[in-house]
């Protein structure tokens, strides 16, 4: 019987750092006797679906090390979550049928809590059908979310640049806060939790004090409380700087920034509280603001991304191999820290079962009393994620970042699959 | 008679490299045995003119040597313009006492156009009044607008930023768009130059054409032919990547995100263009977007500043000590570019009076046929001022920028001076 290969897909939003997984599957993959080739779905389980699947075993070791300092998915991920089996089985058999067309014995799916549930279901699905697959969810996310593991891949990279980028416009706006800009407002991801806000934090002992506020998902917007504290900064220090979660609501739950459209997976589009705090300062204190969204700016940010969150992705991809070669069916491996300081880590597995749709925020006691910073317990859990730096070769001034050119599997199913 | 010390100033918006210049301006004349001390005004002209001096001469190498590493405007800037001799004589007069009362024979201003003006004001005057003071102006402005100078010191290390935030994005953008993201827009800095803007063109090579839209001030804004290029590209690529300047404007002079105030300089204060064009793509096209706004993290991000742009704010620092040791008055030293590729070039001076109130646009024959690009003459002329990595040095994950301990001289005058 020729070897089982496996079939790796990238899911969700794409980090700085998911490709580093991808070089560590690879890599640790090409090894192993015992393994097959290792494909790459095409744009995630929408290409797994479509039979678009890329071989990776064309591509030379230089492409797969350069993966490593190359943001973005390479291979292209989705924002597509299988419904539950009873609702669409149809996705699940056309699933196993791609996988039985290819000799896939493993499925490795790179993402987020909604993936992590997806690779669960698969696994269960397969073995129903006779066809089992060894089902492996790799943890990544920037929102830093996800139950069982000490962080997230992505995670420590957007940490690193939200804490460097804060720093940075702390200064500058610190040098001209005397005749001009005197509240600086930075808007930064996390839906429902504010891991990413709560980093910028890090800041703080370089910068002399700033970031002033942070806007946590995790507590409650109260304008009145929030703007004495943006007077009581610009009275002691000159200057207020403002971290705000893109999550950031109201008592009643609305966001700060409800903008009406939703995404795939049904949850709400944000973006535009950074504005929306600026109007309010504007009309109710007067003072003169600026304000930025980083947006997509701070999850590809592979120019300064974290050598311990590099380390940590590529690490995990080189787990998932492993426990595949062990036939651990349906787990994740995960980050496990032994100490903080000085930071040690080694990786362990968990069952999918107990890790889908389970969501960590930001716990109350990693919170200041004030609901404006972060305690010293959540200063030493972050500090460690955003140590080293992890810097790409450059030519003529830009990063050399890999883009790999696909070379596709040839199709063996006759029906074609339409995403609807 | 006691040797003439150098008072420097740094004016209007900091930049990656301001302190880079105050860096080269302090170190070259600690060797000179013919010059005193370097004051600093502390918060630019407005310190000047309250008496409020920084004594230099107490910080360490290290610190000096720090200042190249470090963004912002260490001794602060200030966002305010001496009115003309005419309608404000009392400002200009109280500026000679204080340069009287310090034995201060030579100022440096460190700024844009508007600083170069009062450079040349101020020796006008001191010269009428009989205290002659040598006054040189230090190019500095990341809009990149000032006549005669190759480029200006910060503008280099934006454009690098933008171009690596461009193609990062891109990347992003590229792998999430079969199911999400068709449109990013990343507004940049420009208020009426678009060199900042035209710097993200220098991230087409490594992305595959990305960013397919950039908005000049330069070009008039017309929505037809926009939404048919944002189709156009979504349909040939997938997606579509928008660098949009934030003085892009109407035929009829009215900016895309006028927001009705207005700086100490009385210039109007902008933000909101990519907001602004996310809403016309949504209801126009109904194509789903993601926007960012770089504000200050552009200007500031010394970690990814570019090693030409450091150098030329060093160099220009060091220039205008030797121009000051050899009693040139007046004058303004900048970058003149002896060749593209290899990239070389000296520094020249000229005179103040050519300098003052010129703005230097992006020409027509470096914005392509279309009005979306730039050509290859443009590209010339930029690639050579993000070429080299100038990296600050790292402890515990984060640049370790200089922030000096500031000792002020002992006033001397015996009125104070109200900034009104």
């Amino acid at each position: 019987m020729p070897k089982k290969n496996i079939l790796y897909a990238q899911s969700g939003g794409v980090t700085a750092v998911i490709n580093a997984t991808a070089s560590g599957v690879i890599s640790a993959a090409r090894n192993q006797s015992e393994l097959g080739k290792v494909y790459a779905a095409r744009n995630g389980i929408i290409g797994a679906l479509r039979e678009e699947l890329i071989d990776t075993s064309v591509l030379s070791n230089e492409v797969i090390a350069g993966l490593k300092y190359t943001p973005s998915g390479a291979f292209g991920s989705c924002r597509y979550k299988l419904k539950g089996i009873q609702e669409n089985r149809e996705e699940y058999e056309r699933l196993i049928s791609v996988f039985k067309a290819h000799n896939i014995g493993y499925f490795f799916y790179n993402g987020g809590g909604d993936s992590q549930d997806t690779a669960h279901k698969v696994s269960q699905l397969s073995q129903e059908m006779g066809f089992p697959i060894t089902c492996i969810g790799i943890p990544k996310t920037v929102d830093n979310d996800l139950p069982f593991t000490d962080n997230c891949p992505g995670f420590g990279s957007v940490a690193k640049y939200v804490a460097i980028s804060t720093l940075e416009a702390s200064l500058d706006v610190a040098s001209m806060c005397e005749s001009s800009t005197k509240v600086f407002i930075l808007e930064v991801m996390g839906r429902h939790a504010g891991w990413i806000a709560a980093a910028s934090a890090l800041a703080q002992k370089r910068s002399g004090g700033a970031p002033h506020i942070i806007l946590f998902p995790e507590v409650i917007f109260d304008e009145e409380k929030f703007l004495d504290e943006v007077n009581k900064a610009v009275k002691q220090h000159g200057y207020c700087v403002i971290v705000a979660s893109e999550g950031a609501k109201y008592a009643d739950g609305q966001f700060l920034a409800q903008m009406g459209s939703k995404d795939a997976f049904g949850h709400v589009q944000l973006g535009g509280v950074a504005p929306m705090l600026a109007n309010l300062i504007k009309s109710k204190l007067k003072l003169k603001y600026h304000w930025a969204v980083a947006d997509y700016l701070q999850r590809a940010a592979r120019h300064i991304s974290s050598h311990t969150d590099v380390e940590h992705a590529f690490a995990l991809g080189e787990a998932a191999v492993k426990l595949a070669l062990e036939n651990k069916n349906a787990v994740m491996p995960y980050i496990k820290r032994d100490s903080s300081s000085p930071y040690r880590w080694h990786i362990e597995s968990v069952e999918l079962s107990k890790v889908a749709n389970v969501e960590r925020t930001v716990p109350p006691e990693y919170i200041s009393e004030n609901g404006f910073g972060i305690t010293e317990a959540c200063r030493e859990y972050l500090a460690p994620l955003i140590e080293g730096e992890s810097y790409p070769s450059y030519q003529n001034g830009l990063p050399l970042y890999v883009r790999p050119t696909f070379t596709m599997l040839e199709k063996k199913l006759e029906q074609e699959f339409v995403i609807r």
